[in-house]
């Protein structure tokens, strides 16, 4: 046949948006105008939530009233306590526990179904899903240690009572704020597989909450947001192997296997969110005097570069980061989604704004017009 | 800009399938080789599951290894029973309570999630999945009206067992087979939203159960799977205002309002599931002396398509079927997917075996170049 097919839809342009651009050739990343690395040095997490769902960067005003409807929504609403106890006797991976008790939020939106798609009822269940993930990780993460969830803290910002509600610890202020850009580098890009999910199940007018439910499973699958715990677990085994880390890497590849953390679709060049991290890891890994698995990690993007032309992406030095905050290596992903899904809602503002519904085709190669044999004779 | 843009992505093909071919201009729809008028009239749900999956029709001993396998994973496992009790308590939409159920799935599954995506993990949940979700939704009915939930009957086929769980009684072996036909009809239907969404998630490599779970959120949607519901309800206003059921519908289109079950993406004639799902309704309401309902449906589908052109869908009769049987009308959606669950799950097998990560491009229409101006400055 003369069909043209488009697996992976690219090159493929869904449509306008106004949210963020990708830049493959030049690397680099726009929110809403602004440079990602202008956002990362001078803006809060909150703030550049509220600049990509209400289009400018707040005032100090406005800043103040979105703070606190997100520090007022952060308790976990029934039955999320008691369900995130079950998935965690039950040994239930965390983003597949994250997933379901996000999808579990509808029973408490107190909204009702009919206002699907409107901007009143996404407005609401979008402050709910911000507010609510980090607790529901935090919560998750508590009660597989054995040790008692905390409540939020509404005097602290988003970034800082994470940390806290997680390790029960108020953060060190350097570490709070290298967290709270960790967010804001994470927070969108463009129409990546997570938000294109979100965008095709809003495009049937499913609410939001069944929508990122949606976003949630495609940022799990190691092609996405799984990769970050993937680039640890190797930095991990690099160690354990004894081997020099560019010799283990020549290895991995002779066998065959990716290295996670290196390439993407859209950046031909090195990805810009990894550049900022690279450089908060090298000054968070020399505060803590652990400069292991940044070294491990800059010896194997060289190698990379060099070798194979291959740049790192966002998730390749996010994980020594983490690794020095003490965050255990599988909530990386539960953390990228904690960032995440402001920006997908972000997407869901725009896809039920001018809504078509997103339905592609296949090209069917069977064959036709066949005879059902009864069962005796086949 | 001169982009192109495909907002829908209309006419874009995504790749080749051997699953089911919707030919819009002839009205024809074929699973693997058999018109669907064909397997409606001659095989079961099960056989018509295992032709998905496996390729070919089964002969009578892979038929009864199976069923035998499909009836052995109906029952419940933690932490489903409380979770849909706390859900029914909390009043949560039906489609809203099964998507979480199913998403709960993954903490039972038992296989380790290193094997995402691979054949066997994929048969693992798929027959777990198919043949958990009738006891899910026919438990949350039970649990709602106050009734004891009933363990699964292995006795029974699957349409039967269905009925038998969600009304306490063996079904009427007409009415077992009417419904059993309806799940064949609603089974695939190429690369609808819901199936595309699971690919765009399984496309990470995301595991079945998460891909299935934003496919669950697709099909809630009123441009999707939720239509069924609508058409009921507008029947039922049709009766309620005393109006001609031709004159309820022109004054709903002078509103502005769309009607439900009518037109589609793909069709430009008569929908062939329409076609038999109208016989079939007719059947049932004649055996039931309850004509009312399909003579409505009738009268709507005359009008519109004489004076608009349009003709009706999947959804358009089965709502009067379905309302026949005394099933629920918020139940509709969920019945949908009883049946579709197994149609995504041979999409899953597909997107597995020959995989690329799902992206679209996005045109961004925004500033560049921005600098972030002091919180007290804005």
């Amino acid at each position: 046949m003369s069909t043209e097919y488009s697996p992976g839809l690219d090159g493929i342009v869904l449509g306008p948006t106004e949210l963020s651009d990708v830049e493959g050739e030049t690397g680099t990343l726009t929110y809403r105008g602004y440079p990602i690395e202008e956002l990362a040095a001078h803006a809060s997490y909150e703030e550049t939530v509220y600049l990509l769902w209400y289009g400018d960067l707040p005032t100090a005003e406005e800043l103040e009233d979105f703070t606190d409807r997100l520090a007022r929504n952060r308790t976990l609403p029934k039955p999320l306590p008691g369900l995130l106890e079950s998935l965690v006797e039950l040994d239930d991976e965390p983003m597949d526990a994250l997933r379901t008790a996000v999808s579990a939020l509808t029973a408490s939106d107190g909204s009702s179904a009919e206002a699907n798609g409107s901007q009143e009822a996404t407005e609401h269940a979008a402050v709910r899903l911000t507010a609510l993930v980090p607790t529901i990780v935090a919560t998750y993460v508590r009660l597989r240690n054995g040790e008692e969830p905390l409540e939020p803290r509404d005097d602290l910002g988003h970034a800082a009572n994470f940390l806290y509600m997680l390790t029960g610890s108020e953060p060190d202020p350097v570490v709070a704020d290298t967290f709270d850009m960790a967010l804001v580098l994470h927070l969108d890009h463009g129409i990546n597989a997570s938000t294109f999910s979100g965008k095709v199940n809003a495009s049937t007018l499913a609410t939001a909450y069944g929508s990122v439910t949606g976003s949630l499973a495609a940022l799990s699958g190691p092609l996405h947001g799984g990769a970050n715990a993937d680039v640890m677990r190797m930095l991990k085994e690099v160690e354990e192997s004894g081997k020099e880390p560019t010799a283990w890497v020549q290895d991995a590849i002779d066998r065959g296997e990716r290295v996670p953390g290196f390439g993407h679709r859209v950046y031909q060049v090195k990805d810009p969110r990894a550049v900022v991290l690279q450089e908060r890891s090298k000054a968070l890994a020399q505060a803590a005097d652990e400069m292991k698995w940044y070294t491990y990690s800059t010896q194997i993007e060289d190698f990379l570069v060099s070798e194979k032309g291959i740049n790192p992406n966002v998730d390749f030095y996010s994980a020594s980061m983490y690794y020095v905050m003490d965050i255990p290596i599988d909530v990386y992903t539960p953390i990228f989604a904690i960032s995440r899904i402001a920006g997908w809602l972000a997407h869901l503002f725009e896809q039920y704004d001018d809504n078509r519904l997103i339905r592609p085709l296949g090209d069917y190669v069977g064959d036709h017009g066949k005879v059902v044999s009864p069962l005796e004779e086949r």
